[in-house]
């Protein structure tokens, strides 16, 4: 790494978005920093997945931060409340789903943040989409734009201009299979990552949850073959 | 407690401003629903003192949200820094304090704000003060202000028009002696919170640190007697 090589805080959950992320960044030029969050998510085969892109994308620090929110519950990824299968594109689109955990961007982008005003870093990167998933509030251009303002009010180096916060979001206006196609691009072994919201006692995906059904439609769409092994036979 | 009455989260630290900020809110009106960090602090006497202040306030419910921000480091609240003593007032004018924790608050609020979405509670109180400790970032009207917006942008609630976020700040203007005066009309007791960023073994608060001075000279200033019993003299 050279001296001069500008750090990026990367939130990075093991998932196929996040891992494109990082590639991205790398690509960037940015010596990476990857935090995950152990919020007592039920797919937690992920930070394992998290574990494995990081190590594969040479980040220079990898943090998985604990923090548990089951302790509000309030929705299906961390309560005890069903993930939905089997759900069709016209249902994913009729309005915020279960599986959204209140103020979950929120929370992983102030804790970033944090972390990044210690390692000097000014540049986060988050794997938000508003095309494929627009349901989760806290995944809008207007919320990251909201963030970054606040970022450069709640910090030292915001206040004293030091450090001009960005929050990037390459992926914001990309399809699933634009995404994955960047990503092969990049190199990123999508073999490494989980999207499952209900994996098998092994970890393999359902297949039939949104996250699954919207990574398998994205691959079809780019005309590959997603390497993970399903538990379920995908839909249609 | 009425069917009615409205639900507030409140950020409580067990210390006197946010100790007399729960007297505020739920003098208000308000169901109250406090919660407190333990995010490594070494002056962590202060969950003891915000269970004794939940406790004697009526609290519905108290949380104490473990989140380890040593694993960041960068402030003397949580690094092996010393917590500066004996400064002069100009002293502490002169910037941001080495007590800074990056982004505490941004994170404080996150958590709180994802509390109180499941709780179907809209309204968040936090006991910043920007008259008497303006060296942090975080206590300033403009990062609430900029922090509400978020709010309404990052939530279901938000974005669906159920809840419009406020976040109140009853001590943003006021003196810490007309904290103190606010808190006695309100039967505060003070004998049960924690300021101290350096207490001793046995939970006794310096008298030297800032928080301390500026406690001592706020009741100083209200004419009345600190009733906690202090290790060090007072200075001056």
């Amino acid at each position: 790494m050279s001296r001069t090589e500008k750090r990026a805080v990367v939130l990075t959950s093991g998932g196929l978005d996040s891992s494109t992320v990082l590639a991205i960044a790398r690509n960037q030029g940015y010596e990476l920093f990857a935090i995950s969050f152990d919020y007592g998510q039920r797919h937690r085969f992920e930070l394992d997945a998290a574990r494995r892109v990081c190590e594969a994308a040479g980040v220079a620090r990898h943090v998985v931060f604990e923090l548990d929110l089951r302790a509000f519950g309030g929705s299906a990824l961390t309560a005890d409340v069903d993930v939905p299968k089997d759900r069709t594109g016209d249902e994913m689109d009729a309005g915020i789903p279960v599986t959204y955990v209140p103020a979950r961007n929120t929370i992983f982008l102030s804790i970033a943040l944090g972390w990044a005003e210690t390692l000097g870093a000014f540049d986060v990167f988050i794997g938000v989409n508003a095309v494929d998933y627009s349901g989760y509030p806290d995944c809008r251009e207007e919320f990251i734009d909201a963030y970054a303002k606040l970022a450069n009010l709640a910090t030292k180096s915001g206040v004293e201009g030091t450090g001009n916060w960005a929050i990037h979001t390459p992926l914001i206006a990309m399809t699933k299979a634009e995404i994955i196609r960047a990503g092969i691009e990049l190199s990123v072994d999508y073999a490494l990552t989980h999207s499952c919201y209900d994996p098998d006692e092994t970890g393999r995906p359902c297949g039939r949850c949104d996250s699954c059904q919207l990574r398998l439609m994205g691959f079809s769409e780019a005309g590959l073959n997603d390497p993970l092994d399903y538990a379920d036979p995908p839909r249609g």
